[in-house]
């Protein structure tokens, strides 16, 4: 690769099924140059995101679909090489949705300024970002919580259900975690502090291994793979409980969608709220997430990880690793 | 039958899917005489209901399952025959729970006067009962309706679904209803002014049908069936839509639960709440309910069927007859 150029990834092709590196394509491409009232970033970080899969699919959603033989999109933080724009300077670093590229011209909307004296620039792609705050608002606003529930988190080990593990923590919340393996079980318990966790991998019945360890039922349920883990917590929820639908990654390659839970009608007579969200429709709360997350993470209680890889070329990687689950935390490329 | 006994219906058997006559038995008791502070009361009208099936598994529910070898329970109208009560009168017409049998005594708890000069006697069950203040919360409260936004109504010419779809047109909305005979969607266009009646045996694709009828989405989605009818509403349902979950007929009998919707994904792309409800738990909209319902009545806005079967010992088989799909309205046994 060339340090004259920079580097973009494509989507070459829609994937059927599990994505490969064969629907990704690395292009190189001249370092673009700032024009007036503007300036050029040089990313450093770059995030991958279980939602992106479904901007792959030719299809309407929340947001709109990739274009074929166009640049990708998602969060980056970067660092301001030049500026012809008198709010932004040589040095700063700023967030943005620019991410799949080295090199960017930005004139400063859809951008954030980040100060990586107070937290780590990676941060705020992960812990501050984002996906912390996806975890902050399925809890606390849509999940409703409250001191003393009891909660499942499925995924718990990844980028959000490991902050909304540690948050119900903070709030004084019984924690139920699944995962898929052996170490994360650990660091779970190691680190996050559960209460219980659940190598789903190693249980046939996992609505009878709910149940016993959630004598009690389970109050807020955060979902982030539908599919077994949302029936098996729809068999435990009490009365009046929460399904926060946050994600639904056991489905996302799906060529034919698979069958639902068989059990919703006791959506009825339990009562149960179950409600999809998405974070961006709660920005109001980024002050009070921001403020309690700056809190949280000063004072040692919340712990985050990060799976990184190395290089734009590694991103699509980065990107299929997320549906192999074999990571830890919030997957990266650091550019 | 003779007429110096009372008759009450007992459940002999739990049903192994679809309730058969076999599971009840009609039994002859004497009648009852109140004592000090009590009065006896014969009953004129009693309320078969879907919820009623879950009554008869033996299974953890909202309320507790019926004992086999008692008397059944359920909403009822009567007369009140001789009071030793002083503020209950001979003439005197209740409401109570005290349903699927001739006559009772009772002390006052749980019973509620009733002023049959104000309104028929059997719709203190009907559509100023339970069944009408079901279809009001549902609507109102859960799905949090506004006027000009689109409802679909599933199993609409039933007993709530009948009232879901003429409360939405008072409300200013457009109404789609789903229904099982062309007699019923003839009665859903022409007396509950519906917009668009489906009848969903002749319909191959109900997703496809709904997209056809609803270019604009559905808003809210009053769910008594669950199944394919609540699949086809969710492809259909618009962002921020919300799906009252009411009942679940669809899948009462099932003696192996079938798989749920393949499309819940959809849940978090749309940002969708799904919410169960009981009435019983509304009941501080009560005072409301029957303000409302009561004008909407005496102004004609509101019509309501009732499917009437004569005599305690057709109960089982006015009751068997929900899951059959033969009736219009509210289902109710005169006794």
């Amino acid at each position: 690769m060339s340090e004259s150029n920079s580097y973009e990834i494509h989507l070459k092709s829609r994937p059927d099924g599990m994505p490969t590196q064969a629907n990704f394509e690395c292009v190189a491409v001249p370092i673009p140059e700032a024009g007036e009232g503007e300036f050029l970033v040089k990313n450093e970080w770059m995030s991958v995101d279980p939602y992106m899969r479904g901007r792959m699919k030719d299809a309407d959603s929340y947001v709109p679909p990739f274009a074929l033989g166009e640049v990708m999109e998602g969060g980056c933080v970067g660092r301001i090489l030049h500026s012809n724009h008198s709010d932004f300077s040589e040095g700063d670093y700023v967030l943005s949705n620019q991410g799949w590229r080295d090199h960017w011209v930005g004139n400063g909307q859809g951008v954030l300024k980040v100060d990586i004296d107070q937290a780590p620039a990676s941060s705020y792609l992960s812990v501050l970002g984002m996906t912390g705050m996806t975890a902050y608002v399925g809890l606390l606003e849509i999940g409703a919580l409250k001191a003393g529930e009891t909660v499942f988190v499925s995924a718990a080990s990844g980028a959000v259900g490991s902050i909304v593990c540690q948050i119900a923590k903070i709030k004084g919340c019984r924690v139920i975690a699944s995962s898929g393996s052996k170490s994360k079980i650990e660091w779970l318990k190691q680190k996050a502090g559960v209460d219980e966790a659940i190598n789903y991998r190693e249980v046939d019945d996992l609505s009878a291994k709910l149940r016993e360890l959630c004598p009690d039922g389970i109050d807020v349920y955060f979902d982030n793979v539908g599919g077994d883990h949302l029936e098996a917590a729809i068999d435990q929820m009490n009365e009046f409980g929460r399904i926060a639908c946050c994600g639904a990654i056991s489905g996302y390659n799906d060529t034919n969608p698979s069958p639902g839970p068989s059990n919703l009608f006791k959506i009825i007579g339990k009562r149960l709220r179950v409600q999809g969200f998405i974070v961006r429709d709660h920005q109001a709360l980024q002050p009070q997430f921001a403020k309690d997350m700056s809190e949280w993470i000063q004072s040692g209680k919340i712990t985050w990880e990060e799976t990184v890889s190395e290089g734009i070329e590694n991103a699509p990687q980065a990107f299929i690793s997320l549906f192999e689950g074999d990571k830890m935390g919030k997957a990266l490329v650091k550019l």
